[in-house]
């Protein structure tokens, strides 16, 4: 018997989802949290990061990342507090942030190479901006424009979900860069926070207007990179207006991870012949040993007042399976964090 | 009334087609050729270069270089003998290679900017071979390989098309570099040859077996760069087998040039963010400065043996359209030329 008297609740992988994942998907479980060995730490999840990337760990299948094994508890990233430590490398009341689980409660090895954690600073930054700009997304945006895009001053740089979580930090530091900077985002909501909050030069919105006359009028001297974060049909009309030796980053594809039919590829892949272009992939984990550098830079813009960002935040962990959703609908708007506790 | 007393016979583009090029596509007409002025020059044709992307140059649309316009001589490279000249840069028995358009003589400029002639010495090797692996094809093997392809010694080739123009020197030039090279063709003519004459590794059948199981059997550490003639479904298969940081050469997509529905997107592009790898066009014109050096290479390797071509020859300048389609039927065996007169 626990001297703790916590109890975990976990949310489970139960089915691999055909399409959007169901209720049906998940499976909750409650567990006793033991009574920690040497070495190891209890964390209390205070936030967790719902990511379209979490969809692609839910298949079987090959994929930069091992896939979440039906009955595991789901993989997220998460920023908790240390509860309980028998390790001389946290104290209780550290804050850390590491890939926790949709759960209320972690429990083991403090240097779980899994997990990976790492401390922060509430000081520095409000929590949630940890798994935001200075967190996955923002190295994410970061390493995937500056490495794959690399942008030149002057050069014109296309972003699509532009609002989101990569996006928002993809186009500001685009703009940090002497870029001009064209968003595409669902809403007129979402595109004026981009161009008025965010400082990008113009915002297409893709639900009320024609993709390719907005990138015709935004992008006079055409297309140098694109970041896609949503694949589908957006991407092959940016395809149709990129300039000779462009960048395509592919970072995502959302418009196409609950497809049912096979992933539609983009049929005017040939621009890249036609122009000399590449289109490359960026996984964030090959950055990891300068994600430091990244984040200092970011952290620097955002205490200097010249960088924003923004988060939605769902409380309540009991919310993660319809939170999770909003993302493919385009629902959340700013970096969709789930909170799990009070801080 | 020239005096020259010459017949000019021209294969003119008369509609842009649709789907397969048919006979009513073209027209062809009969001219006299005149009396040339001082800086002038005739040409006879003797070889003409069949190449893929003709096909393209029929299509209206912004690409790499101007479409051929309706009622104009269709474009194309090929070697022909001076026969007349009043320019100091040539003299009568001169063999060039330029763009002389589908036709039995070609008058004007001696350095018109668009034919682009340069002599070529019938010494060093056979007329086709500058059409061939000395020539365009051979420059975009080259070029789009190790510029564009980037090979390590050790690494995997894999190449589509491999016993047409492109593909047979993409393949040994890749052995020349040290890595394993398995291509792709259509029938067992074809691949014996691959193997057998061209020195490749191996040559999967795509016509007579799968391509999946080819190359899991043929690539067992992965596929490192793939150079890309055809596109469709041979391109999503090899997108399922690369390996991290792979580099895609989009050089062409001959099974979609007549497609008369929209082209198939490669629908397993997000390998390409799995993977980190990268797919990028490439456009021969751009290394027009460093041809010299690239067939410099070729051609001391054919002198010492170790490097082959084949060309697949019809004769007749009223065989063109149907020759034509050969490319798009994979009926050519090597590099296809038309031979317009005898040498």
């Amino acid at each position: 018997m626990s001297t703790l008297a916590l109890q975990n609740q976990q949310y489970r992988l139960a089915a691999r989802p055909v399409g959007m994942p169901k209720p049906s998907d998940w499976h909750v479980t409650i567990e006793s949290v033991p009574d920690i060995a040497d070495g190891e730490i209890v964390i209390r999840t205070l936030y967790l990061s719902l990511d379209p990337a979490m969809r692609g760990w839910m298949n079987e299948g090959k994929s930069y990342i091992r896939p979440v094994a039906i009955g595991e508890v789901m993989r997220a990233i998460g920023i908790g507090r240390v509860i309980a430590s028998k390790s001389p490398q946290y104290t209780v009341g550290d804050t850390v942030c590491g890939s926790l689980g949709v759960q209320s409660i972690w429990v083991g090895a403090a240097d779980d190479k899994a997990a990976g954690f790492y401390k922060v600073d509430p000081a520095i930054a409000p929590l949630p901006k940890y798994l935001n700009a200075l967190g996955m997304p923002g190295m994410t945006a970061y390493f995937g424009l500056l490495e794959v895009g690399q942008p030149k001053a002057g050069e014109t740089v296309v972003v699509s979900g532009a609002a989101g979580a990569v996006g928002q930090t993809v186009g500001q530091v685009a703009k940090h860069k002497g870029c001009r900077v064209v968003g595409i985002a669902g809403g007129r909501e979402k595109c004026d926070f981009v161009v008025n909050e965010l400082g990008f030069d113009a915002c297409i919105d893709y639900k009320n207007a024609s993709v390719k006359d907005g990138l015709k009028q935004h992008c006079p001297n055409g297309i140098d990179v694109y970041f896609d974060n949503v694949g589908g049909d957006i991407l092959d009309t940016v395809l149709t207006q990129i300039n000779l030796k462009a960048r395509i980053v592919i970072c995502g594809a959302i418009s196409q991870y609950n497809n049912t039919t096979p992933v539609k590829g983009p049929a005017n892949y040939l621009s890249l012949l036609v122009n000399r272009a590449r289109m490359e992939g960026i996984v964030v984990f090959d950055y990891a040993d300068r994600y430091q550098i990244g984040a200092a830079e970011i952290a620097k813009w955002i205490q200097e007042g010249s960088f924003k960002s923004r988060e939605d935040i769902v409380f309540g962990l009991e919310k993660f399976p319809e939170a999770l959703l909003m993302l493919f609908e385009g629902k959340n708007f700013g970096k969709l964090v789930l909170q799990v506790a009070q801080e």
